[in-house]
């Protein structure tokens, strides 16, 4: 680029833009140039939005500014001259014109969002006439002094640095005098006061008068937010995210306009289609004679944005008009701020609308059907997957109303809304259950035990465990609201009560749980039921038609099969086969096997629990037909299947005719120091090859009598906690004769395959060893955090909350997966494993596979499949859908797996982390910290715009920061 | 290469390459054509040892049969009777001459030791006649016709694959016949009974007769080896072990000799040194008219090998020469078997002898002053760093006669012998110890509060816990015999008794325990105290001048530090801080500190922690005056500081002046389900910034006082547990605020590092993030052993030693560092590291840094130092200067580090695969599995042969197989 030096005649170069009316003289493709601020508001001006209009002044004057020793370049001065006047005469006011002021916002822009720079002046042009024509114009003398002091403070604050505390203290002080409270209780006649005291502070700090001179205040203000480019936390914050290669920051001025002009003016907010239901009308409120902040105050009640054409026949017609274009535009539900000043219409912000999650699917199959936007964006921007939570729960009538009652903040660990009567104990929460009673079941922690008390109530609250915690995972898989480790609530068994430190809670007492928030709230707060129709099962076609990654859902009875199947799970990818051995008699056959001192006697115990597996897979591979299911072999240490206080080893002792210290005895053996790290998953199945084998018998007894019907099963058997690959093959081998025997018998045969969850960080090291013998890995996301954090989830409550609370952890790495810590563990362990074998099937079944942001990692570095809870499949569903429409991602995804991979010569890390961490445009890669680490070693050897030329050049046009998404 | 079919010129092609008598017609080079065996036959014999003549029958000729229908090759037949021909005259003797026969053995060699293929025929050109022959020769019926019926099994098994469970049935019959019960027992005439039967089956099961012509014989035998070749089992190891590129095997025929000819033949073993003192003096023992089992069958008394001269005196004569040629040749101890045939001396076999540790040092010290070795060799070969275990800690006179009196195996948990009284509490072992009395100290597992005891006693025997439980790691600390894990006793503390299920051992009986073999043996077994004078020091100061990484120790007290200075220590690689919370009135501090509710009390309670630690800095800083000390801040979770029995908690209430039940619910409060992924390391010291802050005033303050005294000290701060930079930048933020306080207090300051150890999965994985802030890392394998593998070290008891035995795992994990799966985690931590920060140091301190082989890794991937206990740091010495010597590895380290890598392009894995896996030759290379892994993939673009070649060009001349190693 030459230097302004060389090219300095005025009209070689162009350093002001003008915007407004319809037009604009950039557009956005021109962030460089006029910032991201100034390239959005021309965008806006030309597809023809009423936004106040004003002028942009180039990034590149700043940097002339810059480096020419604080000076304008040729022609500045007139060319902003030359704008002001055309925004006068499109306004039809006038800068410093005391009967029809024009005032002006002044704020930075450069072409990445930066704090550290000067933010904004509002209110530029104000002084003692100005003032004073406001507040005849307004007839509001305290609104005109009010902006007038406002904007002595600003200036004073961000321009010259006059310290805000000096302003600060002067209107404590002038409260003080008049004996009010607040602000607002301050009349007009103070305001003036106030003003003149401002000036002097002004005076006194400065050694200047207060400019009156509104082109001065304005040359004075350019020059601050220039100077605000070099200003040290902004150079700094520049080095520190490695941004480089920008001119400058431009400056925007721009029109202030005032809803409080009189009858003829007046401000508001509104929706392009309702917030809540999704219904397509025009949904809002607007004051007369107001300023926006009257609407939030809510001193005076607003009116129905359809009365507006009583009021501004003409600006309401404008209005609908212009929300209707900006739907087509954006296309999304939009949120926008209004004004209307003298009868004319601008529009001062407009946002994608939130929006509950019924009315994000109502909306997006709408703005389809009225041909707004394609099925793609639909499923791409119009609804986010937690939203379906919502749509899939019971939900509370309204949600601000109970804030009072709120009594508790707990983990939301399985989402929706339930009320009913507290109870104490799983027994209880049966025995009401059964006289038709609805209860809230509140423990200090849940335990298998709990599950029928825990099935029979409402919701489930615990003061202990977190999201992974028993009752969290086992109430997500039934869709049954809990709030887990409500820590500030301490339960009393014994009296049956529990409290936060301010209330006591009785059995009996109606108690309320939001498992969306977490929130405990005291009372029977009133319920709304899901509504949702066609539109769902409509939406979630569309979604399915764009994904790629399969969902399957984590179940372990035929009920939670088939409810999983409702909600469009393609199979089974985790069933748990030691929550059947909790039922009924079948409890009583593993202590059996666990107290047998042979391995004749464990074989004994073992046929007796053979029938119960077998029929539990029967129910199972009927319910999945067709769809494949992953059978986890037995995974806990033995003694959680033993009762731990004394009570229930003494009729474990009775049932079982042995004594009491038998019982003990074993618990004593079996007791660990760290359970999580013990004799556990396969170890169980090395140590004791008969569990493995009976378990083999149950699944493939029951495939094979199935598949005879003529019902397709397609078993898949997981090995847990695998860590080398002795222990796979020593497992394999048992199931492979195991599965040999059971043919032979049978004189039939199904297929099977046998492979392993990848849940131990040492197995995704050497992940292509292990998959020389392994059909498929499931990354077992919960352990691996586990064990790759080191956190207990039993323990870590401890400091995880702290953790969060104070930044050190962004998330609870147990609720979203930690892709730059645990992530490189699932993706070295996919790698390796298909570079074993290719067609390795991989998929993932811990607890981050029903969380979007953790399905996205998941898409990104190619597993097959995601498998959660049923509840959480159709959230899973839309994240994968979402993610393949993510077409940035995935052509450059497509475009460093092939040719520039070899022809850059990049390295397989910076490949790969290009590909995760799913970089879409220069700014992406600029601001990466990763990537200035690979840059300064042998891992990356091409520079950053070799990168981005080679990628570029084969059509992917990455931007400058972006813009391609906004 | 040329096939035979164009080349098959009888003169053209040498087949059979005979060896004996001094000379040969090959060498230790040309494996690829003479096998291993042949090649290393050849060379033994060119260097002039009499080795019994023989000659070898080229891979050629076994392509040449294999690719060409099983048929000969134009003059392998000739080639044969020549060389035949030459070894009859050689020995003197003919084969199938009955007057004086000679037999061969014939076996198969390919260049790659290979299970699958033909092994060995012994006896060769036996039959009827030349039993006779050998009977009348020899004297010995019994002698010629076993042999013959051995020869008639082995043939008809190897070579003509008659079952040798017919021959077994066979002789088992005769035996019932005879009614007797050992073959031995069966008499020369039976022998001839059972040669007839063993002919008749041979005839059965071939239809053939026994081929009684030893050339037939001959050419039965050269053709089953050359089959052997392409037996499915052999084609099956070679494709499972990627052995590619070899011709075929050879085929060695040797003549067979015997001792047993009469009284001028016998047979012996020898060292050439005294394999218990060192002593530079033949050893060994001879029996005449023997065969080489007499001398292990034990029924004769064998003569010292001085009494030779006496009956073979020319053969002693060359005896002596050849054993000073052999130290020479292999410039090691050797272990040599001999034969002597009618006054003519064959050497069977030579090896490097087996010896003491102290023979060892003595050896290698002696053998350089001789002019034998030069340093490096003596440095490099002649000590196992184990061995020096023996020199350090008394030993068991005799570790054979007392096998009888074991009566249990535990874990090798402290090297050593140990004699005492039982005792059963620490408590009494401190009295016993006061009344002089010496005892042994039998525990189920030890805690923190045995430390007196242990320290009392002569060995700590435990029934209960792993190679890295409490009282190993403690007693390894102190250099005192454990042996741990003895699952095989039980303990009764109320009857003050242990079992073993046979006999029981009663308080004040006496115990020996063997900590270097882990084995318990009953009564008071003879000790001799290790004697080692200069010779020791002398060894390790050589030692030293090849060594070039660091060795450290781990003391947490003044006393350890200064032994660890005798040893040679060069800095403190782990001060553990938490062992000094135990003693005296310091635990009471500690309790007050837990027990405090608020950041105030806490911050009370520690102020009377200060000066205690204070004190323990300023011994520790002054034994270790100028060099490094890396002190690690609080680790363990709180509650291991509490007493876990109601007694203990009682006496805890009374002190602090609390009630139970306070002190109960906190332990309550504070229990944890896995305490070792629970609260502890850094996230004890985020919660409660206080305790870094202490123990920072009390490290930096003892720094700064004994700095004004004149010491140098160099402190390393090192946070524990640390998973994310965020952890360590809040911690070292504290840190640096304290030592900000202190200096400025104290009015002066000192250089300090603040650095971390690695030793969650997760670190390593994000070590370039944290080596931002570290200045160090120190890898804590245990923990990282622990979390990588999930194994609880404390709970792993239950499933380790059914791992290691049958074979899952090699080793013990927790003993010998996991190099394939936790040493990838060490390796990309270390890289990772050093990426963002070149000169970042980095050190392990995990139980690894004393163990050889675990040390060899560190050096091959470059860490600055290893850590360990203070006996261990003489072993540590040692291995690091072998591994330094290890100079293929090296020279293919800095060639892989350098030009190759960019040549060939080999990928970063590729590099540091081969880096770390020590590769020194093709054949290790062939033996890679991890190869063809890498070839398979993109990662290794290049052929085994292309990067052979290269590193050859550059002067590494790889061999065929690990032959430079020989």
């Amino acid at each position: 680029m030459k230097t302004h030096a060389q090219t300095d005649t005025a009209q070689a170069i162009k350093y002001v833009y003008s915007f407004g009316g319809g037009r604009a003289e950039g557009d956005r493709s021109m962030k460089s140039l006029l910032g991201g601020k100034g390239a959005n508001l021309a965008e806006m001006s030309a597809i023809g939005l009423p936004v106040p209009p004003g002028c942009t002044i180039s990034t590149e004057a700043c940097q002339y500014y810059s480096s020419e020793g604080h000076t304008w370049p040729t022609g500045l001065e007139e060319q902003i001259e030359e704008a002001i006047v055309r925004l006068e005469a499109d306004m039809q006011a006038g800068l410093g014109d005391p009967d029809n002021p024009l005032l002006v916002s002044v704020r930075s822009g450069a072409a990445v969002s930066m704090p550290g720079m000067m933010d904004t002046v509002l209110n530029l042009g104000m002084n003692d006439e100005v003032a004073e024509g406001l507040a005849r114009r307004t007839g509001n003398v305290r609104f005109a002094y009010d902006a007038y002091r406002r904007f002595i403070d600003m200036f004073g604050d961000v321009v010259v640095g006059v310290p805000h505390e000096h302003f600060e203290e002067a209107i404590e002080a002038l409260k003080k005098e008049r004996g009010v409270e607040n602000d607002v209780d301050l009349s007009g006649d103070d305001l003036k006061v106030l003003v003149d005291r401002y000036k002097a502070i002004y005076r006194q700090n400065t050694s200047h008068m207060f400019p009156e001179d509104p082109r001065e205040q304005l040359r004075f203000a350019v020059n601050a937010v220039f100077s605000s480019w070099d200003a040290e936390r902004a150079v700094k914050y520049r080095r520190i995210n490695k941004i480089s290669g920008l001119l400058g920051t431009a400056v925007n001025v721009q029109a202030m306009v005032y809803g409080n002009m009189g009858q003829d003016s007046g401000t508001g907010v509104c929706f392009t289609r309702n917030p809540s239901t999704g219904e397509h009308i025009l949904y809002g409120e607007f004051l007369v004679n107001a300023q926006g902040e009257d609407v939030v105050a809510g001193i005076r009640t607003p009116e129905d944005i359809s009365r507006m054409a009583d009021h501004f026949p003409d600006a309401y017609k404008e209005l609908l008009e212009v929300t209707d274009g900006l739907e087509k535009h954006y296309q999304n539900m939009q949120d926008i701020e209004f004004t209307v000043q003298d009868n004319r219409l601008f529009i001062l912000q407009t946002r994608n609308g939130k929006r509950t999650g019924t009315a994000a699917v109502t909306i997006a199959v709408d703005m389809v059907q009225e041909g707004l936007v394609d099925k793609k964006t639909a499923v791409r921007d119009l609804v986010e997957p937690n939203h379906l939570n919502q749509v899939l729960h019971p939900q509370f009538e309204d949600m601000d109303a109970y804030k009072s009652d709120v009594i508790g903040q707990g983990l939301p660990a399985s989402p929706g809304a339930a009320v009913g009567q507290v109870v104490f104990s799983a027994d209880e929460a049966e025995a009401w259950k059964a006289d038709g009673k609805r209860v809230v079941l509140v423990r200090i922690e849940t335990s298998p035990e709990d599950v029928g008390g825990m099935d029979a109530a409402e919701g489930i609250l615990t003061s202990r465990g977190g999201m992974t915690s028993h009752a969290a995972v086992v109430a997500r898989g039934w869709g049954k609201p809990c709030v887990a480790g409500c820590s500030e609530i301490v339960i009393n068994y014994r009296e049956k009560s529990f409290t936060n430190g301010k209330a006591t809670f009785q059995e009996g007492d109606w108690l309320s749980i939001n498992g969306t928030t977490g929130e405990v709230i005291s009372g029977k707060q009133p319920l709304v039921e899901p509504k949702m129709g066609g539109a769902f099962g409509q939406f979630m076609e569309w979604a399915d038609e764009f994904r790629t990654m399969k969902v399957r859902t984590n179940a372990d009875a035929p009920a939670d099969a088939a409810k999983a199947i409702e909600f469009g799970a393609e199979g089974i990818g985790l069933c748990r086969t030691e929550h059947m051995f909790f039922e009924g008699g079948r409890i009583q056959a593993v202590r059996e096997m666990i107290l047998a001192e042979s391995e004749e006697d464990r074989r004994k115990a073992l046929a007796k629990l053979l029938p119960y597996q077998k029929e539990d897979f029967l129910g199972i591979f009927r319910a999945m037909a067709g769809k494949p299911v992953t059978v986890r072999l037995l995974d806990p240490p033995l003694h959680e299947f033993l009762p731990h206080d004394e009570t229930g080893q003494k009729e474990m002792a009775d049932s079982l005719g042995i004594s009491l210290e038998d019982v003990k005895a074993k618990v004593a053996f079996l007791h660990e120091f760290n359970p999580m790290l013990g004799h556990r998953g396969c170890r169980l199945g090395i140590t004791y090859p008969e569990i493995t084998e009976m378990q083999t018998h149950a699944i493939l007894e029951a495939a094979v009598e199935l598949s005879e019907e003529g019902v397709e099963v397609l078993p898949e058997i997981m090995v847990p906690l695998i860590g080398t690959l002795e222990e796979f093959a020593n497992q394999k081998a048992v199931i492979d004769q195991a599965a040999a025997d059971v043919f032979a018998a049978k004189g039939a045969s199904v297929d099977y395959l046998v492979g392993t969850m990848i849940e131990v960080p040492r197995a995704a090291l050497v992940a292509d060893e292990i998959a020389q013998e392994a059909d498929f890995f499931s990354f077992g996301t919960n352990d691996l955090t586990q064990m790759g954090f080191g956190y207990s989830r039993d323990d870590a409550g401890k400091f995880l909350p702290y953790y969060v609370d104070y930044k050190i952890l962004s998330d609870d790495p147990f609720q979203s997966l930690d892709q730059r810590g645990i992530g490189q563990l699932v993706q070295i362990g996919t790698e390796r494993g298909r570079a074993t074998r290719s067609d390795l099937k991989v998929g993932i079944c811990g607890e981050h596979g029903g969380e979007p942001s953790s399905i996205g990692f998941c898409y990104r570095i190619g597993l097959d499949y995601v498998s959660c809870s049923p509840f959480r499949v159709p959230i899973a569903r839309l994240a994968a859908a979402q993610e393949a429409l993510n077409d940035k991602g995935k052509r450059m995804r497509e475009l460093l797996g092939q040719s520039v991979y070899d022809e850059l010569d990049l390295s397989v890390r910076v490949v790969n982390t290009l590909k995760v961490l799913n970089v879409e445009s220069i700014g992406d890669l600029v601001r990466l910290k990763e990537w200035e680490l690979l840059k300064s070693r042998s891992f990356g050897r091409k520079s950053l715009q070799e990168l981005v030329n080679a990628l570029n050049e084969r059509g992917l046009h990455l931007g400058m920061d972006g813009e391609e998404r906004a």
